[in-house]
């Protein structure tokens, strides 16, 4: 299997991040990856941290949180809560993380089916303020992402 | 009683709003008439609007979902996710519209006491791109936020 990679804009000056990752994968298959708790868990997160779910629950006014564990026993906690979910098409929720519970995202994930069974997701976040933006972009997020679609990529292919 | 003004802020090719606005009541039931139910229908919206509400439940991982519907019968669905609430301090929201749903705005509302029985106001949007921004503030929200804000005063003189 190739590695895709993602496309990451986060345009100069504007509070905004754009995500584009194309999956080898049916649009239902992929939207089910997101909504699914028991899925999600397999992929969500870099692989070194276990992932405590709490809750998850991806409907239009749902809400969901879990913990990463790392391997040394930090815990980080996220949440959020779902503005809207239309099952393969789109999903927009907030993203919250407990060591900065003010600086919070809103994603509007956009689920295109390519055909001949491949995807194409589009996530545009936007927050508060650039800062707040610039200081999640140097948290790492993009190495955490890269991995997470890996493992995602491992588990749509394992469903074949 | 003398009406007060928001100061509203759209700088230029950002996609965000910043509204501030101070009342002359303490922080404690500014943020009471924001979370409360049957407060929230006594001022939210224009005077000619009557108020349908679904449920409202401002809490972190609530949702809230209200109609209004005009003196012509036209009806205006409005719902949105909450990422957080601390009383008397912040609710963080998502706000969408039936008429745009795709154009949620993630609103931050933060309440500072200012002391002898004054609170102020500020809120701060942002959306998914500047154009629909650039809409929503055409779509008159400055006037039925200036005229809910003058029912608040209102509604918080009359509690006294």
């Amino acid at each position: 299997m190739i590695t895709k990679q993602a496309t990451i804009s986060a345009p100069e000056g504007l509070p905004t991040i754009e995500i584009v990752r194309e999956f080898d994968a049916p649009v239902d298959r992929v939207y089910r990856a997101h909504v699914d708790p028991e899925l999600v868990q397999q992929w969500l997160g870099p692989r070194r941290l276990t992932m405590r779910m709490d809750h998850w629950d991806i409907r239009r006014g749902g809400s969901y949180a879990y913990t990463h564990v790392d391997t040394d026993g930090s815990e980080y906690g996220f949440w959020g809560a779902v503005h809207d979910a239309r099952p393969n098409e789109l999903i927009s929720q907030t993203f919250g993380f407990d060591g900065a519970p003010d600086d919070a995202t809103f994603d509007k994930a956009v689920f295109e089916d390519l055909g001949d069974g491949r995807t194409r997701l589009r996530v545009t976040s936007v927050i508060h303020d650039v800062a707040a933006r610039d200081a999640f972009l140097a948290s790492g997020m993009e190495g955490g992402m890269n991995e997470s679609y890996e493992r995602l990529d491992e588990l749509l292919a394992a469903q074949q």
